[in-house]
Order: structure tokens, then sequence, then C-alpha cells
């Protein structure tokens, strides 16, 4: 059967705690992902809640964010850049990258990212 | 030269009439494209105001979208959808979409779409 068309609303998706050590106050819901049809690239919504974090990381697929709701921090170690609704970021693979929120409710932004080897959890991977 | 986490502001980004017949009232800024490294996929910025659209059409990449200011309508020709902030959708390749705001000043959303033949104007692709 030929997938079409997908609809939803975030808040509608299983909002999931991110369990990866030294992850604080964050969760993450997989909004569009292979499992729904998308093979190239997928969607993935954080919210950092008020004092969390994710720690400077890093992997060989890139990162495409586009903050939502809330003010935070981004850094990659030598660089840290505030965020604010509307900003966005291009991270490039192997680049080194961590997010921090001290001081909103909660910092929310969508990370999109490639379909490739590691970056898709299996539960995403629909096959 | 390798190229670097790259940070900005959609409001600080070129907003650009969509000029294509049928289209009217909608602006599209190219927030991440290959013109900065985005090699796999790109991330642009729409906006259709009060009485706008984008007619159904098609083509043979997918689009991830993310809505995140206003309402409005979109629909594949056999089924029509109200999107609101946080709507989240996903059409595959050669699926009809269009795009309407009859009700509110502005309806502004992400639209992802892969980096294949004929999904970047010149002016991305940074070759």
């Amino acid at each position: 059967m030929a997938i079409k068309m997908f609809v939803g609303h975030y808040k509608d998706v299983e909002e999931k705690e991110v369990t990866i050590e030294g992850v604080e106050n964050t969760t993450i819901r997989w909004l569009i992902s292979p499992k729904i049809g998308a093979k190239n690239f997928a969607m993935r919504y954080f919210v950092i809640r008020k004092g969390g974090k994710i720690p400077i990381h890093q992997h060989d697929w890139e990162h495409e964010i586009f903050v939502v709701k809330g003010e935070g921090y981004i850094t990659n170690g030598r660089k840290t850049v505030k965020v604010i609704p509307g900003s966005f970021l291009y991270i490039p693979p192997n680049e080194p990258h961590g997010y921090e929120n001290p001081d909103s409710e909660t910092l929310e932004f969508l990370c999109l990212i490639p379909v490739k080897e590691g970056s898709i959890p299996p539960e995403e991977r629909g096959d």
C-alpha cells in the first residue's frame, strides 16, 4: 500500500524522556520518521525543561534546528550562542554540540536529521 | 575550509515573494540549504498572508512541514485538513498538495525538502 499524506499534531505524539547519560530534563517526540514513510530525513520535537541540558556530544550526521519556544544556549565547545524563537541552526556532521536551558520554563525546538546508519532508533525505522 | 555550525534567525533571512503562477500572497525564506553546507535536505520558511494560497501541485520530492503560526488548510485534492500551530505533515513524493489561508493574518510554516535534481534553485545550490 502506498503511504499517503500524514497529518498530526505534535502534542498527540508520545513524549519520551531522553535517558542518555548526562541528559537532564529533556524529552523527545518523533514526529516524522521512516515508520510513516519518510525515507530521507526525520523530524523530532525536543523539550528541555528549565534547568535541563544535553551535554556536548557529536556524531557523523548533521542537525537542522528551528527554535519554536523559549530561550537557551547552544554550544559547540568553542562558541556558545543564545537562541530564541525563530532561531535556526545548521550543525554539520561531526561538529560537537550541546544545549542548555537555564532560564525558560521550556526550550522547545525541532531537530531534523538524515536517515542513515545509527541515526534512527529501531522503533522508528519501520522495517 | 570546513563549514562549521551556522546560526541565524529567520527574520534576518531575505523574504522573497513566490512568483510561481497561481501562487498568491506567499513568501519564502531559504533558511538552510546547500549554500551553507546542507547536502541532504533544506529548510524553508513560508508565510501565506490572509487570502493567499499555493494551488495544488506535485513533484517527485517529499515535504516535511511544521506549522509555526496561524491557521489554514492543506489539501491533496481528496482530503482537506485544517492546520494549526504545532501541526505537522509528511507529504510523500508525487502526492498532490495545496495550501490556503482564508482567515489568519498569516499562516507560517517550515517546509523541508530533500536536496535532489530540481528541488533546489541555483542561488541556493552553493556550487
